[in-house]
C-alpha cells in the first residue's frame, strides 16, 4: 500500500481552525470556516453521483468556488480537471471527452462556452456554479499518496493537447520541495493573481492548507490590484509571469515594496535582462523559475539575491528533484553543454491520460524528458534556453505551432503552415505565421477562421504568406530557420 | 517500489555547497566540504567490509566524528545504531548483541565501555574513532524511504530495551512536519546540545541537511555555552529538556535573550508551570513538544505564543500525524476523557526490531499504541499526564522502573523491589527504591550493585527498606499507589 496522509483541509482545520485560509472577493474564510463550506460542497457533489475517480472538469476563473471545488473533490475521491477559460467551446468539447469528464461547472464568465462545449454530448452535464447547493458531507478520508488528484491539459509537438495526470504525492512533495527552497514564515501570505487552472496557480491552494497560510485570491490579474494588495494585506509571495510583473512594476512607478513583500517567484518562461536588472535595481525580490505542469510546478529555482551573479538562469533543481541534461539520450557534465533538459523526482507525473505512446517517448528508466533545450554551468546552475518545441510564451500561456499550424492547414486554402513566437512588448511572445496558399485569401479571413477554433491567445497576430516553407531532408518544418529568414 | 530520493547530503551540497553545514569544537565545514568528509569515512567503512544492511554502531560524544559518521553510513547503506554513551558495559554488550552490530565505533571518552562490552563477543568489532581514515567513497545511491536509517534502544514495561527501527520516510516526514510546524527562516541555526544518539538530538543533525541549515554542536551540555552561542552564534532554534532549559536560564540571569532566539523544542517531558510561567514572562519562546523515539521525535508542539493560555499542553499534532485517545481499544471524542494516547502518520516506526511479540502488542489497524496517558481538550489540544509504563524523566533520560526493578531482584538478599520516580529540583524526576529483603543488607551495597549493571543516571537515588510492596489481586505492582504511600 503507498504512503497516505489525513486529507489536507481537514487535518489543517484541525491544527489551525482559526487561522485565515482565504481571502476571496471580500469574503474571508478561517479553515474551519473553509473546511464548512468544503464539507457542504461534497454533499453536494456526493448527491450529483459524483465519486470516485469521477472526473470532473472546472471552466471558471479564481474565486471562493474555485477553491471550495478543488478540496471538494478530493473529499469525494473525484480528480479535478481545471480547465483554460481562454479555450474556444470546440477546444473545451475536445477536452472534457478526451478526460472523459462527467461534469462541468461553469460561472457566468464561461457559461456561453460550456454549454456550446456540451451540447448533445452523452454522459456530461453542465452545471453553473450557481446552483450548487450544500448537504451535509462524506467523512474525510485518507489521501492515497499515488491516486491521481488532477489532471492538467498541456500539448506538444502533436499540437494535440494531453492530460497530465497530477498526483497527491506529486501536489505534495512540490509543496515541500518549495519550501524548502523558499522558507516558510509565520506571516507569509500568497497571492493568487495566476490562473487556478494553470498549475502555478492550483499549487498555491494546495500549498495553503498543507502550509497553513492564507491564500488571497484575485479573480483575475490586475496590476493595480496587485500593487495594493501588497501594501495593505501584508502579501509576501507571488507566482507571476515575466509580462505580468512587468506590468505591474510599470503600473507602480518608482515607489518602493514593503519589506513583508519576500518573493515573487516569476515563472512560465524567461525573464528579460532588462526586467531582471529593474527589479534588482528596485530592490523586487523576484526569483526566476523553471516549472512544468508534468512537475506539479516548480523544478528550480534561482534565489532573489543570485539573480545578478546568475542573470539568466532558473537556479538550482529542488531539495527532491534530479535534472540533468541529455544530448541524444546520454546524459552530459555539468558545465557547459546544452541538450535536453531531463528531470526525475516525487513531483513528476506518472504520465499522461490514456496516452501510450507519448509516456513511452517522454519517460525512460524513470526519468522525463522536458523537450526543453538547456544547459549546467559548472556550479550546477540551470540555464533554460528553449522552451520545448518551439512553445511561444505569451503573457503567461504557452501557444503551441503545431496546434496553430494544424488548424490553418484545415483550411481549403492553405497548403501549408509554420507558426513561430516574435517578441512582444506586452506579452513577451506573440504567435505569427507563415503559409502557402493554394488560392488567395485576405489574412483577415485566415484570422478568423483561426479565431473559431482557438483561444484568441493562440490566434496568429500576423499571416504572412510565402512561396515555401523551409524543410529538412526527413520533411521535419525548420522552425528556427523561419524566424531568421523572417527577422532578416 | 517505494518512494525514493536522492542521498540527502549529496543533493544538498549540490544545491548549496557553500553554505555552512556545521560547527563543532572550532571546525566549520559547508556542506560541500562535509559531503567531502562523508565521500572519505563512506570509503574507508567499505574498506572495513561495511555495506548494505549492516548494523554499526556508535558510541560517541557529540561532534564532527558523529556527524559524519551518520552520514557516511548511509552513503555505504548500513544502519545507524547510535548508543547512549552513560550506558554500562554490560548495557552496551546486550545491546550491541541484541542488534547484531558489526562494528562498534567509540570515541576516547567511551574507550574503557566499548572494549569491556565487545570482550570475547563474536562478530563484532570495536574501532576507535580516532582510528577512521579517509578513502574515496562510493557514488552516492538513491534513498529507499521505506528502508531502515537507524535503530534506536527504548525500553518499556518489560524492562528489556527495543531497537525502534527508524526509516529513512519516517526521518524525512519529521523534517518536513516540524518544518511546517515550526517555519524555515533563511538564518535558521539550530543548536544541538542534545545527545546524537537520543532521537531529539540526532533529528537535528538529518533536518541540517535537508533543510540547508548549518547545526552548531555541542559535545556536551553546558548552560553557559549555550547563552554563549545564542547571543554570538545567532542560534534561531534549540532542542532541550526542561531541566536544562532551567539550568539556562538561571546560568543567565535576567538578561534579555535576543530575537534571533525563535524557538526552544521542549521535549522529554512536561515542564513545570513556574518554568512555562518564567519563559512566558522573560519572553523566551519555549514550545512544549510530544515526542517519541518511535516517532522520530515530534508528535505535537505547542506554538510558544500559546503557552499560557494552554499551560501544561503540548499542543497539535504535526500536519501529517493523526493522534487520538483510546480507552479498552475505542477512541473516545475530544473533550476531556483520558486515555491511551494513539498515534499514527509517516513518521511513525514500522516496528521493533527482531520483537514480534512487541509489535503485535503496539500496533493495530496501522496505530500505534505509545503506552502513555493523555486526553485532547475540546479544541483538540494534547495533554499528557503520565508517560508509558510509569517512565521516570531523569535531565532528558527515560528511566524504565522496571528495568531498575529487575537488576534489584536480581541480587540474592532481595525479595521484591518497586520504582518510582520522586521529584527532583534538578533532574526533574529521579529514582527511588523500595524493597522488600531476605536478609538485611546496606544501601550501598545494594546501590553499588546496581551501579555495576545500570548507567548512573537509573541507579536509585534512596533504597527504602518495607514489609510488602501494594499489589493489586492478580499480582500487578501499583506503582502510584507507592507513591501515594511514600508521600505520606
Amino acid at each position: 500500500m503507498s504512503e497516505s496522509t489525513p486529507d489536507w483541509l481537514h487535518q489543517r482545520a484541525l491544527i489551525s481552525p482559526e487561522r485565515l485560509a482565504v481571502a476571496a472577493g471580500g469574503e474571508r474564510l478561517s479553515f474551519g470556516e473553509l473546511e464548512g463550506r468544503v464539507n457542504g460542497v461534497a454533499g453536494w457533489l456526493r448527491a450529483q453521483g459524483v465519486g470516485q475517480g469521477d472526473r470532473v472538469a472546472l471552466l471558471l476563473r479564481n474565486g471562493l468556488p474555485f477553491v471550495t471545488l478543488v478540496h471538494a473533490l478530493s473529499r469525494v475521491g473525484a480528480i479535478l480537471v481545471p480547465l483554460n477559460i481562454r479555450l474556444t467551446p470546440a477546444e473545451v468539447r475536445w477536452q472534457i471527452a478526451d478526460v472523459g469528464a462527467r461534469l462541468l461547472i461553469y460561472d457566468s464568465f464561461s457559461a456561453a462556452t460550456a454549454l456550446k462545449a456540451v451540447n448533445d454530448l452523452a454522459d456530461i452535464r453542465a452545471v453553473s456554479v450557481e446552483d450548487l447547493s450544500s448537504s451535509p458531507g462524506p467523512s474525510p478520508s485518507r489521501f492515497q499518496l499515488d491516486a491521481p488528484h488532477s489532471i492538467l491539459y498541456t500539448s506538444g509537438t502533436t499540437g494535440q493537447p494531453k492530460g497530465a495526470v497530477l498526483t497527491y504525492g506529486n501536489h505534495w512533495w512540490s509543496a515541500v520541495g518549495s519550501a524548502l527552497n523558499l522558507g516558510l514564515q509565520a506571516d507569509d501570505r500568497w497571492l493568487a493573481c495566476l490562473p487556478f487552472f494553470h498549475v502555478g496557480g492550483l499549487a498555491i491552494l494546495l500549498r495553503s492548507v498543507i502550509y497553513g497560510h492564507p491564500v488571497v485570491v484575485h479573480e483575475s490579474f490586475d496590476p493595480v490590484a496587485v500593487n495594493r494588495a501588497i501594501d495593505e494585506e501584508g502579501i509576501t509571495l507571488i507566482s507571476m509571469v515575466a509580462t505580468m510583473l512587468q506590468r505591474t512594476l510599470d503600473a507602480r512607478g518608482e515607489r518602493p515594496y514593503p519589506p513583508t513583500l519576500r518573493c515573487i517567484l516569476l515563472g512560465g518562461g524567461p525573464a528579460s535582462e532588462a526586467l531582471l536588472e529593474e527589479c534588482a535595481r528596485r530592490g523586487v525580490p523576484a526569483a526566476q523559475t523553471y516549472g512544468l505542469t508534468e512537475a506539479a510546478s516548480q523544478v528550480a529555482t534561482l534565489a532573489p539575491e543570485e539573480a545578478l551573479r546568475k542573470l539568466g538562469s532558473v537556479g538550482k533543481p529542488l531539495m527532491m528533484t534530479e535534472v540533468r541534461i541529455e544530448r541524444d539520450g546520454v546524459p552530459v557534465e555539468a558545465g557547459g553543454e546544452a541538450g535536453e533538459i531531463v528531470i526525475r523526482g516525487p513531483t513528476v507525473t506518472p504520465g499522461y491520460d490514456g496516452r501510450p505512446e507519448a509516456n513511452a517517448e517522454s519517460f525512460h528508466e524513470g526519468w522525463f524528458r522536458t523537450g526543453d533545450i538547456g544547459y549546467l554551468d559548472s556550479e550546477g546552475y540551470l540555464y533554460v534556453l528553449d522552451r520545448r518545441d518551439d512553445v511561444i510564451l505569451s503573457g503567461g500561456e504557452n501557444v503551441y505551432p503545431a496546434e496553430v499550424e494544424s488548424v490553418l492547414r484545415a483550411h481549403p486554402a492553405v497548403e501549408d503552415a509554420g507558426v513561430i513566437g516574435v517578441a512582444d512588448e506586452r506579452w513577451g511572445q506573440a504567435p505569427v505565421a507563415f503559409v502557402v496558399l493554394r488560392e488567395t485569401i485576405a489574412e483577415s479571413e485566415l484570422k478568423a477562421f483561426c479565431a473559431g477554433r482557438l483561444a484568441r491567445y493562440k490566434v496568429p497576430r500576423q499571416i504572412r504568406v510565402v512561396e515555401a516553407l523551409p524543410r529538412n531532408a526527413s520533411g521535419k518544418l525548420l522552425r528556427r530557420k523561419l524566424a531568421v529568414d523572417s527577422a532578416g
